[in-house]
């Protein structure tokens, strides 16, 4: 029998200080793993723990989510670090992460590179290996968890990482297996039910539909779920629930 | 046969980006243990990696040395924060010490707070403690370096860490064991003989001179060589060889 | 005919990068003047720029609100920092906030100091004063909040600057007119009702009462309303309702 | 008579905390006008304060120097911010310096931005444009310096601006009036005799000889003389000598 699984990410620890951010305690119920932010792009040390915490307690896995050193721009702006730069700011967050849930007694499971960091580490080879080595130099059992066919998990396994192949319920696809960009006016799914479907589909037919209707074959390991807008914590749920229903098992990579 | 044996210690890595500070290349041939600083009120990642590595090519142990959040201050002006902060931004930066030097094949060895938190911290029981437990949730063999004689050594012991008293050449005492503070004008020993000759004496009958002329019982371990100031450099290697000179060993605690 | 009038302040333009906080837009229409903060313990330049913009479409009176450089604990962790170190990061956040304003085409109004920064200068006469001459250096028609009864009124006062005394409507008083200190039992005022009606013998018969029941005279130049907590909006309303009821206009000082 | 005259101009307050940077102290005798660092890329508020004060007192201009919020990487690592956000970061920064320099009883003449913006902004319209509106919108009598032939100097003058084209006495020029990047072998001019040669057929010809030995015409309002490297003071006082035997006047803009 063919035993069909899926882990469900999403980003958290992204308040800093005295400012909240997103609804961790309830998301946490509906995930398998948890993407912590290492206090560059957002999360402080106190915020990690508490958030760290967290997902011990709710059976989550716990990833380090390193981003570029911009508090303000959230990590979403793209800033030209070289190779050694981002390697090193790499290791430092993820270290800061590593220790963070050592201390509570915990393991670290992942790493997923935030905003701007994840989006170029895609596209450009040196920037992805130096996530990748970074990762495996703290801990050769990290996963590193990237967009499904990029740099990032090519790098990740020449280097013999482990990889979680990263596909999103709201995003549309082109048929060369991209995301289409956002600034495409059909770039998101906003229905609910179609983006259920996309899911379903990605997970046992290992396929979606591009946005011209070509039928295209991707490798889906854990499906990003948003953390912020109104409806996250609903559609968490909601797909949740829906994977359930068809017997498809919600597990870390 | 009495072998004695004395750690020299120094707080390096504590430039910042562009701008450089000390000379730690120089002065890793002059010590046993380094205090690498972890980003908050010195050092990057960048930074970090490079000090680590020179440290390891020089057999010199590496320490964390956590700061306040204060940049701009150094890290010494004191900062009102809660042992649970002290104690989260301690993991933090411990872990990413732990991590960078993990990165490089090698093994974080000790712990030493810096600056404000240092003196804070001597004086206060509950951020000794705090300091303390966040060493000790880290790795339980990392040794905590601290003031002889305060908070610091004796909340580590209390918890079970390894500890290393810290004594200073170019400070004098008064007759309770502690420091004269830096707003008496005696507070600094400015001639280099007379240091060594203090040194000496702490390492080899366990006391020293207060500057009332009382003979002064005192806990060694480990003796802290400034790294700033013009003849630092200079300093480190006389003493250095004056220590060996006697037959003390000059290494880790 | 005696006319009554009455300042209500708030502080404004705390949020920071994705983060927001507070319900700026909807108390605007309630207060009279706004202290908007400085990009250093909150704001950044873009958000300083539209809560400035916000300020002078409602036609409220703006202020700089200096605070400590301490984002992650949002100004409200004491620092211990020179004098001189005081005076210059005023001038530095004052200045920001004067260019902010002028680039709008308005004009500054007022400065008030931040959290840590306002409490410790309300008892240290070198810091208030060093707040006082920061004010004065940028424009010497700048009014100084500070408050009532503390150094940074009187300072401000020996400098020739203009002042607004605050008082409280939801902190209780002592008998020698200080607040009592937040943690004593009977610190806040938590009933709605109360808190107006201290508010209306402040404005119009220049006292209050004490814990101990003793009548104090106070100085209420200005009234601090809180932007935070369920409440804060309601309670604004409120208060302006009443004070409106009475005949008190509300306008800045 | 034809009265000639050069500005020269050099990036000083590039300390930060206690990490100093450069010799401002030697260089402000040597030069007319000084950009001084804003407290994102370097300085601090008390450098600013000191910077523009040893520029009062040598009777140099004394410009704003806004950089990228990027400590770590001095303000030379490129970030995507949109032009609003240019726009805010350069009012608040402009507005602090201005801030500071008025609380000295000066008054503040140019802006100049730094590193990454600069280079950005010299090639991307929409940039050039925010940074000379932020510039007009703190005071339209600021001059603004820009790279030579630049969208800086372009946009600038649109506005209304008064403009300072800038030119490199060590930097070669390609056929175009362009700077011969410094991925190129030849970008550098390492001979003083040589580069203060081309500084003199600027100033008295308005011409500069190409990498290709063409005649390029060039307008030349400031020189810029750096102050970092070995040679750096070296080189600022044999250029002003040089420019003083021809009878060549050296003031600001």
């Amino acid at each position: 029998m063919n035993i069909k699984q899926i882990d469900l990410n999403c980003d958290m620890g992204e308040a800093f200080g005295s400012w909240p951010m997103g609804n961790d305690q309830k998301l946490m119920e509906a995930i398998s793993s948890a993407n912590i932010a290492c206090g560059f792009h957002a999360g402080d040390a106190s915020i990690m723990r508490k958030t760290a915490q967290l997902a011990l307690e709710n059976g989550v896995a716990i990833g380090a989510h390193p981003g570029f050193p911009d508090l303000q721009g959230f990590g979403r702006r793209n800033m030209q670090l070289s190779p050694q730069e981002i390697y090193d700011i790499c290791v430092y967050q993820i270290g800061a992460m590593f220790g963070t849930v050592r201390a509570l007694g915990g393991k670290l499971h992942h790493v997923k590179p935030h905003g701007a960091l994840y989006n170029m580490a895609a596209k450009d080879i040196a920037l992805a290996k130096a996530i990748a080595e970074a990762t495996r130099a703290i801990h050769p059992e990290l996963i590193l968890y990237g967009l499904s066919g990029s740099h990032l998990i090519s790098e990740a396994e020449k280097l013999g990482l482990r990889t979680a192949s990263e596909v999103f319920a709201d995003r549309t696809y082109q048929n060369d297996g991209s995301l289409t960009p956002r600034t495409h006016a059909n770039a998101m799914i906003e229905d609910t039910s179609l983006a259920v479907e996309q899911v379903i589909q990605m997970v046992e037919q290992k396929s979606v539909f591009a946005t011209d209707g070509t039928k295209v074959g991707i490798k889906a390991d854990t499906i990003c779920v948003h953390g912020d807008g109104n409806h996250a914590v609903e559609f968490a749920f909601t797909l949740r629930k829906e994977l359930l229903l068809r017997n498809i098992t919600i597990k870390p990579v």
